[in-house]
């Protein structure tokens, strides 16, 4: 497997401590300098520990350092968990010499254990002592039912962008996805990075969903410790972050538990294309069918009228759209011929768009995948 | 199988006009008199014609006859489609030599299609020659992919109230869950018959979820021809409509498609308990794993936070009932200890209370079932 390197003065490291079997499941990343931070967090009531942790040592706009655990969430573990957590960003501290500077903390994995914090400290300590420029062996230890690893990278003059993310289940557009981190090693200006963040993220990780279950652990930081002294503009960085978030939205969408294909729903017109367009996403009816590849529209605009958006049936024009082949499924208010075998056959393809027009008006799309025997298989024998 | 037969001056039927394969599919459901009536529709912004038809009969407060179809739902089928519903309340007219007295159309099924009214008309006149008191050729007749029958009865002295239902894939509580008649032979006062089905289909109907699909076709009729000359007090007759509607939820969520289990989902405290309780049933992830008889209750906390209505963790009290035994699972912000192997055997059972308590307050319940291969297989295989 080639090299996968970071942006200048980012140095990253992944280890096996135990906490799982087979893969890695402790990760550090570390910038050279102090970096200017930004990050998003779940907003479901129920969260982990390294949540609170991470959102209020952002608070001063820094981060030197992340460490991160997979194979374990912390989460729903009351004040042991949250001193666990500490613990962790401390080990981080010793092991790289870090002094009182902000480390965040990162966990994801079953909820409800606690964390054996004797394998974390071995981990931690190991990963300090294998810090290097490649990428993969961090980005391995993010991951839990991943089935790919999911990397993007951009670059500005000379500065390049790269993100990490893990997410394949508990995935719905709230705030971040799971995991995703993004460094940098542009220069950038005093802007609200907090508010480019944010922004970003509802152009892109908030737009995807597996199964509309919004996890407890959700953290999304970006780092940008400017050692490249490449300066972009604010909306050249703002659109470079943009093209690494949408890739990595779209590397979870498709790597979805049990998945077979990414699915673009993509909705124009009404007051709410969003709306409409997450109701189709998250409906078990349309992402069944499209498993089994039935042009089954009924559903599609069963699920889009659900979402008690209003519209009127007469404009509309559904679409599906695969192989570089447009079929119309309904137009003006009624069913349009089509050759059910030969779409049917365009559904095998593992990226479909689904284009339902209601309308003149804004145009808005969703990240989601299909719903198949796998999703039921993972989740109904993962273990407590 | 047994004789089931309705109240006072209600007859039935059920044939097998063609729509289908081997159920009958056409039914007719006659008062001797008329009738005061009560209905609900679906809230979805794509219906059906018969819905618009049907709410229309209504507003005359008085229902004579209503013939149903199963096995296609015509549903986005424009005009003709319009059409179509108008032309199966005539011949249920013409058949039954009811004159200008008001008939409500119902239909289910595939969305998307054309009635073949050759064989509706057929239909609707082998029906209307066979109406008689037992129920059950009606009740088939309505059936899609259900795999058991779903009627309730009560009695108010010499009143009877008799309901039956079909549903079991796309369901989702708004309005009614697909087509519920319930028929009665008490002669109720002049009080608000709607105002009380909205109450009732509020505290039954409306707590089932499935899918949290909502079908496009949704129906819940209330026929009273007083014929039994009983008069019930207004309480005493709600009471037992809401007994007979619980009952026919409860048979919904346990025949959901691939279902082997009812859950009652039950939350306690908060300012939403029921918002909270519809969060956790439609969490594919919870559904999995009650499928998977996996006590993971870190998916139920999950699915309670991801609704976003605030609560407390310390005063959780999360309590999985089943077979007569209760099992803590999480108490006072922190896991409980349990016997993970004598939990998931209590699991296996084929209804199971989940109980989370939050604090203080109200209580709140909502019915579904849990969410295995049957479901994707139903519906990737369902042919469009």
């Amino acid at each position: 497997m080639s090299l996968l390197t970071g942006p200048k003065g980012f140095q990253f490291a992944g280890v096996r401590c135990g906490l799982k079997n087979k893969r890695n499941d402790l990760g550090l990343l570390v910038s050279d300098v102090p970096a200017r931070a930004a990050g998003v967090f779940t907003q479901n009531v129920v969260r982990a520990a390294c949540v609170d942790h991470s959102r209020a040592v952002l608070s001063t706009g820094t981060l030197r350092a992340l460490v991160v655990n997979s194979g374990n969430a912390n989460c729903c573990t009351g004040e042991q968990g949250a001193r666990d957590t500490a613990r962790m960003a401390q080990l981080a501290v010793a092991a790289l010499n870090l002094e009182d500077q902000p480390v965040a903390v990162a966990s994801t994995g079953v909820i409800g254990q606690l964390l054996d914090m004797a394998k974390v400290e071995r981990g931690v300590f190991s990963a300090a002592s294998q810090l290097g420029a490649d990428v993969r062996p961090f980005m391995d230890a993010i991951l839990t039912t991943d089935l790919v690893e999911k990397h993007a990278s951009a670059t500005i003059g000379g500065a390049q962008i790269l993100g990490v993310a893990k997410g394949s289940g508990m995935i719905a557009p709230n705030m971040a996805t799971m995991l995703a981190f993004v460094v940098t090693d542009a220069a950038i200006g005093d802007y609200d990075l907090q508010g480019m963040w944010k922004r970003v993220m509802d152009r892109s990780f908030n737009r995807v969903t597996v199964d509309s279950d919004t996890s407890t652990n959700d953290m999304a930081l970006l780092l940008a410790n400017g050692l490249s002294g490449e300066t972009p503009s604010e909306a050249e960085f703002e659109r470079a972050l943009l093209e690494v978030a949408d890739s990595l939205s779209r590397q979870i969408a498709r790597d979805g538990e049990g998945a077979t294909k990414l699915l673009e729903i993509q909705v124009t017109g009404s007051a709410n294309p969003r709306r409409i367009a997450e109701s189709i996403a998250n409906s078990p009816l349309v992402k069944t069918a499209m498993f089994g590849c039935d042009p089954n529209w009924g559903r599609i605009l069963m699920a889009a009228g659900k979402a008690e958006i209003p519209f009127e049936m007469d404009g509309i024009v559904l679409t599906l759209k695969s192989n570089g082949e447009d079929h119309v499924l309904f137009e003006a208010g009624s069913p349009a011929p089509f050759d059910p075998k030969k779409v049917s056959s365009g559904l095998k393809s593992d990226h479909v768009i689904v284009d339902l027009y209601l309308g003149p008006g804004e145009s808005e799309t969703v990240y989601t995948c299909d719903f198949g025997y796998g999703y039921v298989r993972i989740n109904a024998e993962y273990h407590t």
